[in-house]
């Protein structure tokens, strides 16, 4: 039970909010440390995020990508987990209010609750797109596609309405990722499930507004990317801007309009609006800066970190991207920081290692970008993606379900979790 | 596509209504048949009804219990799946109508739409009791008791009422694996989770109207599963009946009021009401009466299957229970017999093959009653539980992720199951 009566110990207390990578990353750091450790998030469980897309495509289960923060963190001896919703942060009163538990007083604080989606004000985007950045996010995709197959499986109308096409919004891996599922999804799986649907008539576009996919990569990639994705029937319009989206059309910039019932966002994200609400001023994109110590000018105690965070590179002085990797990195770079505190040891400043790049587009397809420019693609960079994936998986159980998932996804074209369960 | 239109083919066309045991058994007996087969069930998946308490528990994931019909039977050449609800039958002119699918004409109907819940008009029962019947059923209660917990972490109160106090009804296999399963829940797991919560609080009571659990099993079974319950913590009132359900209170027939704020329902099913509202007169519990080849009586064509009907038992000429294994063979007879009549061969009457009762209770704790009187108890039976359930699991994708989950259980005590999403 959490409370805001002082801390009967003499050890400070550490008050993490957000339970993604930087929450998390922050919480195992402080695993030894001579704190009391509480870690709260709007839900009890951690979302794995670079898996979303193989949720949505009904190649994994829910508790694939959600993992229980009891497990993760709230097993450590000097951690508490609590399942709550932040409404209020008083920096000088170092005081955190919830909407059902009662205010929790802190030493430190880790503020790192995460993202929203941006729809750039994109008109129509917030209630016809579907976005990717959360579990329910996901499940509410697959849903949505499976939905949608049986409907035109009963009124053959709805292909001629492009009832089954997707657009997919963002040439970064969010959009290329989830292009390459979805294409895999439709000519492997539905090509089976309903023989009596011409395949050909069920598009998946992705749109880039730059000139071309996947900016971040070498241009061997970028043009591997293309042809992958244009190999497996995804019509790839670079240059291009989604301008309007209503339930079943999608315009462009161009003016041009696609008959499409599914339009998936996967293009921008901003800082979540609580830094706004907690009094915090946030720059560009809602994300608040911090110092090279991660920590908010003029609070030393209070650490901002991952998606929510401005955080500027050590050596270019650029805003870093909201990557999972940022966030993890940043959030054991906090964990460790406090810990040195406590114990009265020197603290480093935060230099963000960049471990290069990784990117699935599908069966025998992916993309891989190391530290110095040597890349990979094919089979090769799928092996290296599934190395790299499973080891960031956090449990043996997880692992060994994964592989039989992906295993049973190669082997015989089978995806168990693309039903769809509505509980009311 | 499914159409009103006059089947193209001379084959005679077998239109199935339900998806479950019965429905699906019936379509895979119909596999080679010169038929023309459509089996249409209102969702995407077949429930695999036995392991839906370890759905509720955590310990299994939705796809590990519910299984894309068209991969169970709709892979078959000449078979095609369509989800939809019917809204009618008209066995004169032998037609099927639905909400959004075309009505479909039949040469032969197997009518398999399972049941619901029977509250026996206990008061408020229907509004807050805990069916155990469908998928959604068992999600909807596993996201109820993690929240309860993380409710009850939050405020110490709750427990004071009985927030985590769970009563279970019925003392058949299911009540009595659900109340095995949740003490195991909150014992093992919970206990860990959340550290703070005095267990002993938390209370697991099941009730059984009878004088004792397990009626169907031997007296040395119904020993060993009262004694198995009662060291698992879980108080076991039999002879005791619940008159009246509230959010919070449960209130037994002898006027003893339990504090419980979740009431699992294991106890009673009756017929689907749509038997009753496409005109078929059915019988004690909503079930339909059908003669000894499965049929309605006047209508040879006409088979009604599994939870729905009233079969009379070959030998004893009482009605069989409402379990897997009666709609399982009943379904396969039926489509065995349309196979038959389709291939002008001779039928046979439907003889239900009694193969025993298993039921497990917890680690290392299961009953086994095979035919004609041998029992197994303890590990040996739950041996033999895993094997048998294992078997009847649908691929070795889902046999694999069962035998990672219950070794993972059994090894680290820890469920991945048991996080709470919920999409909105």
């Amino acid at each position: 039970m959490a409370s805001s009566e002082s801390s009967p110990s003499a050890r400070p207390r550490v008050l993490i909010l957000g339970g993604g990578f930087a929450g998390v990353g922050a919480a195992q750091k402080l695993a030894d440390a001579h704190a009391e450790v509480i870690l709260i998030d709007r839900h009890d469980y951690h979302t794995f995020q670079p898996l979303l897309y193989q949720l949505a495509s009904g190649l994994l289960e829910t508790t694939a990508v959600g993992h229980s923060l009891r497990d993760l963190v709230g097993h450590q001896d000097n951690t508490t987990v609590h399942q709550a919703t932040v409404t209020g942060v008083d920096v000088d009163a170092r005081e955190v209010r919830f909407d059902d538990l009662a205010p929790i007083a802190y030493d430190y604080l880790v503020l790192a609750l995460g993202a929203e989606v941006d729809f750039f004000g994109t008109e129509g985007a917030a209630d016809h797109a579907f976005p990717m950045y959360t579990l329910p996010h996901a499940v509410r995709l697959k849903d949505h596609l499976v939905e949608r197959w049986e409907a035109a499986d009963r009124d053959p109308a709805l292909l001629e309405d492009g009832g089954l096409n997707i657009v997919v919004v963002g040439g970064g891996p969010t959009g290329v990722e989830t292009a390459g599922a979805m294409t895999e999804l439709y000519r492997s799986e539905f090509a089976k499930d309903y023989p009596d649907i011409p395949q050909e008539q069920a598009r998946v576009t992705l749109v880039e507004a730059g000139p071309e996919l996947f900016s971040m990569f070498e241009p061997k990639l970028r043009h591997y990317a293309t042809k992958a994705l244009t190999d497996r029937d995804v019509d790839v319009l670079a240059g291009e801007r989604v301008a309007s989206v209503s339930p079943t059309r999608v315009t462009l910039g161009s003016g041009a309009v696609l008959n499409a019932h599914t339009l998936i966002w996967g293009a921008g994200l901003q800082g979540s609006p609580v830094g706004r609400s907690i009094g915090l001023a946030p720059e560009r994109g809602n994300r608040i800066a911090v110092g090279s110590d991660l920590t908010l000018p003029g609070h030393p105690e209070v650490f901002v970190l991952g998606d929510i965070a401005a955080i500027a590179d050590a050596k270019t002085q650029q805003v870093l991207p909201q990557l999972g990797s940022v966030a993890l990195q940043s959030g054991e770079h906090a964990g460790d920081t406090i810990s040195r505190m406590i114990a009265g040891r020197r603290t480093k400043p935060f230099a963000y290692r960049d471990k290069g790049t990784m990117a699935a587009i599908g069966r025998g397809a992916a993309c891989v970008q190391m530290l110095g420019g040597r890349t990979m693609t094919g089979k090769k960079a799928q092996f290296a993606w599934i190395t790299v994936h499973l080891a960031l998986l956090p449990t043996n159980q997880d692992r060994a379900k994964a592989i039989v998932d992906w295993a049973g996804a190669a082997v015989t074209h089978q995806r168990s979790g693309r039903i769809s369960v509505r509980v009311d």
